[in-house]
């Protein structure tokens, strides 16, 4: 399956070439991320895709992970805060408008989805915004490989900083995961040739017949 | 590109018709899994794949979804309920037999780990692990979608009686996410041809340049 040979071929790259990733391979890797699945099908993040190399310099500041700044790109999953009853009714409008169907067929969706949100806390809601993003980062990684795109998946940044710094809070976001892409400098990064570590099948998965 | 091919024909099945997918086809979709990015590298959690009829009846009962039981296989993404000390020892000892490293080499890493992991709540770390088995889960989406196989992730189970029936709680675990199998039954799910909902690539992500 070109998925394994994918997910063997790519590492949590240390060290950068300084190549940049064209922009037609960026915005596939956005539109696969767009595409992933998410618990009711709202998408409860966005994507910040940033090259600007101050912004990067700030992001990274105090961070053991260089590669906030010194890849080609980096993308911020970026989760909501808390899910309103205004969004789900947006996002349940936008639904009918792309199905064709007429306004208001989908109010009992609506009216599932706003009552079980509201039951929910802040805090909770914003946990969750965060677990499927993390879908979108299983994908993100898939994609730049079968683009044969290298990528560091790193929770090691300063949250604070990247909401402060991108405007994220007053956007109703917050950084959960980011993740750098570019090529890796295979001659200078030494985690490049070693194999990959993973659980024997049999310890990772059980099967219950 | 193939990967935005399998998620454009992948959609949460609702209704499944009766047929099996292949015993070879899921060891694919599971080592795929196993390649999935962790933080850390750490794998902080198991799947579970379940045929057993009688024990999938049981799992469904008082969840509005059928396809827990009516579908080929159930997966079980099991994350960790902590992080222990001794699972970092152990799995660094696992790191540095498969990367043909002597004894010890690593003990710098387990000596970064075991004060980061055990520096957090139990609770930090149970939503931590849950967040990786979701990048377990895109993998997953994906994995079933090129071999054609279709699927159904799911939130909307009983997690303590999930936990109670599959015994994961001795084992340090907790139901974190599902996904069902199967092929889908397209005459009769309404959802089959719907066309997929997304926002337009402008609202779900934000260049910065």
């Amino acid at each position: 399956m070109e998925l394994i040979k994918n997910l063997q071929w790519r590492y949590a790259v240390k060290k950068y070439t300084g190549e940049s990733v064209s922009e037609n391979k960026i915005d596939q890797i956005i539109e696969a991320v767009n595409l992933s699945a998410s618990s009711c099908g709202i998408q409860p993040y966005r994507l910040m895709v940033i090259t600007n190399p101050e912004i990067r310099q700030k992001l990274a500041e105090g961070s053991f992970n260089t590669q906030i700044h010194a890849s080609s790109h980096l993308l911020v999953f970026a989760a909501f805060n808390n899910i309103t009853s205004q969004y789900i009714a947006d996002y349940v409008t936008m639904m009918e408008k792309q199905r064709n169907l007429e306004n208001g067929t989908l109010n009992v969706l609506k009216d599932t989805l706003t009552p079980y949100f509201s039951a929910r806390t802040p805090e909770q809601n914003a946990i969750w915004s965060s677990k499927q993003a993390y879908i979108g980062l299983g994908t993100a990684l898939i994609a730049a490989a079968e683009l044969k795109v290298d990528a560091t998946p790193m929770e090691g940044f300063n949250p604070e900083a990247f909401n402060a710094i991108l405007g994220l809070s007053e956007k109703n976001l917050h950084a959960a995961v980011i993740l750098s892409l570019g090529y890796r400098d295979a001659a200078n990064d030494s985690l490049a040739s070693m194999p990959k570590v993973r659980l024997p099948i049999t310890e990772f998965s059980t099967i219950i017949k």
